[in-house]
């Protein structure tokens, strides 16, 4: 039996409401399937408008093996481009990031534009039609400054993520931005196990102390049933700040306040950054949460934001990349301390590894069973899985379900 | 064609009193079958019943990828669980030993008493039935002092093993006893390579000098044919000490003397540790050595023991785990020197080490070809391997097997 | 759909002077039939009769998992075997080189004479053939020197490759010299770009600059149409050395003077060894070139040579080995100096690793895709990747093909 009809038979069977069936976290097979119908489908946060401000800045990124080069090209637009040279397929850029007045591939020196166009094929003469041998395009989009890309040539409609994310964001002002401080784990979790993590907060009081010093903890499916919350976003929505949490069939956003008091994710609960993102009007705004399946989910205070992208490096092994972004202007040592900007979320990283390395080593037991994920604290996790399954059965069903369905 | 039906095909094939063919120290599918057929439903030795001596002590153990909690529960009984929560399936207990009054999931504080069962959920609140998620349980059982644990739902008879160990190894107490060296070797060789190099002693003159100082080599395959052995066993006998070697389909038991004028496997043959174990009559009762399929062999001498305990860790890696056991009174520094006691069998393990990981790098040679054993010296070898096909044989025709015999 | 009907699926379809599909560079089913077609198939670089010109000398090599020794015998033949003992298979010769009367399994003492005969077998006593138990024999050859070995029971014909050789490199006289330093290169990169690299110097001009210094770079495809090298070859053949290039099918061997002026790869061009190769009349014979496909391409100067053997150790991991061979009389710090003799080549090498795991990046990507060889620069490249396509085509369609061609 194929990887695909097994794996379809398991979703078929499986229990709805209880985490998944071991392969899902094991099996190499697995793996393929999700990269292939979720990672080389969907769209993926890479990073940040800020980072290349500049036209011929850019930046890579490395999605489940597929190298890909953003840069902003000479119309100011962003662009997106596999990482690959025409000729012979090399990497054409190395770094991870820098400014480039053109990208010439380091094995045979072709070289391409801002705008990916073959410019020169120093060793091809004119024997090659240029046009026809340009970087190949990836799509990307850039939300409030936040850019995503999708690998596939047919990308799925974005519009009600960017609908619903935008005003939110915009006035955070990612695009004035400066990222300060950059972490990337390598966890021995399948990414699924890692993105469940992130979806519940039930483990977050015996398991981050320092995070619910500041960290409010409420019902994930009914948050309007919790005056405090209903109360912010009246208070919120009516100062013209976008807050009442939106759900998609891949995405939530939604802005929370923090436990009474408190202003942001510190040790303290007090601003880390005195200089504000963007124009927002107060310290006072809560901080604005955001997740896009598979890849990515985020924090954005009224003093710094965090961005975390999560993916795949293997069946058992994520990479889970973390940004700490402030206002352009704030001074490093005048408007924060570095320290004790980070302290709090880079401890809470660290923390959540382990606890999807525990989880890990469980689910690959003879003995794990899939178990119930509570209705209400683990909703946000039953959400996700839900997408997962059924993206899964779509991919695996593909033209055949279309036609059965006809 | 699949792996199940090769390796059919090459154990119908193969060519009696021959090694292997090659794929079975070197093939990941192989491996995956000996795991499901052998180490995922045969009874695995685990430890030692001293190591859990009061109630709430535990260790843990993985076989080939399920992790295992050993612990003794309120009554004083042996336990064995899945080291695998109901919930998410995280690990339970993340330490390789310890003493709880109950288990608690780090993830999400899912605890259950020492007994497995399930005593709160917290984050379930009265969702689920508890009497539905207790740990599941491991069958266990305790010959001796020694514990074996088996991850099937029906484990295989271990009666004639009880039988044949009970009474020979009682008198060395191990209940009353203490590790007090442990080492685990992580070896580049097929687990069986492993087992067949333990199975014979054609190796131990070149092989193990410090060995040989005092072990006796005799004839595996008719002990009772050499008159220093049969002497001994009848002198032993005599004295209520069962000795005379028993074989089983999957193990052996049988107490030999050394080589003349020893006591114990040290550098010069004198006892390493001045109090006996359990109530021995004196040093001079020789060594009793206990082998059962696929994972342990073991010898037991009147002043300390030493276990061994081999898991497949990856087709060409196996765990190799020794303890050094004495009297649970004796006392370091006085009793014994830990240097003297460990230093022959640590020196024995390493030099096994590097001949089996020579066995391995010459099987995986395209000139491999299977080669014969010795009738009488590599006898023990021959059986194991016998057992193993048999044992692989059986699995693979299944209840197909059952079907055509009817 | 097995990985051979994939692969021969692929080879039908592909592009001709394009580079290949992806997975040939990372499939690492492909790479098992890369093994069984190619490496266990056709002959091989192995090492050098200088470094065993004594009766019971060897080196041992591991190719693609088979290790074999390489030995003279008591008749001064180069020998080769399979190092795998009859017995049970253990490794026979643990040592990279040295020197023995017999060969002695160290694990049960079975132990063979030079020519591969069991000679003692100690716990078999007379149960067992010696005649049926020797190593199994590897056939090689020697050309010039320079030691080939093959795996196969039945080698195809080497007889074109010896006849360009032998008489161009037995002048620089490899038989009386020696190997003064070694290196072994783990590059990230599948073999077969390994090999592509070093088939054309398009790359040379920005990727190596200190060996651009001397080497000349030509017109791969007509090296006749370049005046500079048909004069050097018209007063090289004058003098009775044999330095026309001469292709077959897997081969080429040619020799080719440096830029003007210079005598040998050195970071001035002078020579690095003042003891000549051979009997060379003069430093100024340029540098013979030889590669055989899969594994060896080499530079046989008139003061050193460099040997360059490359074999798989994964699908996306090449292991490099390269020798450095001076007269066996030249004397260190007086004939030459060290780094002056290594300096070039060893920068030059570790570029091509960087170059060649750049490249094995871009090809692992969604985004690549096939791209076109140079007519002219890349000829050689081309030329080894039809020969590769055309020995995996025959490979795979086997005697099949031969049925439906009859």
């Amino acid at each position: 039996m194929s990887a695909g009809d097994r794996m379809l038979e398991m979703l078929d069977r499986r229990r709805r409401r209880f985490s998944l069936p071991g392969p899902f976290y094991t099996d190499p097979d697995f793996l393929r399937l999700d990269i292939s119908a979720i990672f080389e489908r969907r769209w993926i946060y890479v990073g940040l408008e800020c980072e290349i401000s500049e036209p011929g800045q850019f930046f890579t990124v490395d999605i489940a093996g597929t190298s890909i080069i953003i840069c902003r090209d000479r119309a100011d637009q962003v662009r997106g481009f596999f990482n690959s040279c025409r000729h012979r397929g090399s990497i054409v850029c190395d770094a991870a990031h820098g400014k480039r007045s053109a990208f010439v591939c380091p094995y045979h020196q072709w070289s391409y534009d801002l705008g990916g166009r073959l410019l020169r094929a120093p060793n091809q003469d004119d024997a090659i039609d240029k046009s026809a041998f340009g970087l190949k395009p990836v799509h990307v989009t850039a939300i409030a400054g936040v850019i995503y890309a999708c690998l596939a040539a047919s990308p799925p409609d974005i519009g009600g993520f960017a609908a619903a994310l935008e005003p939110a964001l915009a006035p955070h002002g990612l695009r004035d931005a400066k990222v300060v401080h950059e972490i990337t784990l390598r966890e021995a979790a399948n990414w699924k196990l890692v993105m469940e993590n992130a979806r519940e907060c039930d483990h977050c009081a015996a398991g981050h102390p320092e995070l619910m010093r500041t960290l409010l903890v409420f019902d994930f499916a009914d948050p309007w049933s919790d005056p405090y919350i209903s109360d912010f976003w009246k208070r919120c929505e009516a100062a013209g700040l976008p807050s009442v949490t939106k759900d998609g069939p891949d995405f939530r956003v939604g802005r929370l306040p923090f436990q009474p008091g408190h202003l942001s994710i510190t040790p303290d609960g007090r601003e880390a950054v005195k200089r504000r993102l963007g124009e927002l009007p107060s310290h006072d705004v809560g901080s604005l949460r955001f997740a896009l399946y598979p890849s990515t989910f985020n924090h954005a205070h009224a003093d710094y934001a965090i961005l975390v992208r999560l993916l795949p490096s293997g069946p058992e092994e994520t990479l889970v990349n973390c940004k700490w972004v402030v206002h352009k202007d704030a001074v490093e040592g005048q408007d924060y301390d570095p320290q004790r900007l980070v302290e709090v979320w880079a401890a809470t990283n660290d923390q959540d590894r382990k606890l999807v390395e525990r989880n890990q080593r469980g689910v690959r037991s003879l003995g794990y069973e899939p178990g119930p994920y509570a209705a209400s604290s683990e909703f946000g996790v039953w959400r996700f899985v839900e997408w997962y399954c059924a993206t899964m059965q779509d991919h695996l069903r593909g033209p055949a379900a279309v036609r059965s369905a006809a």
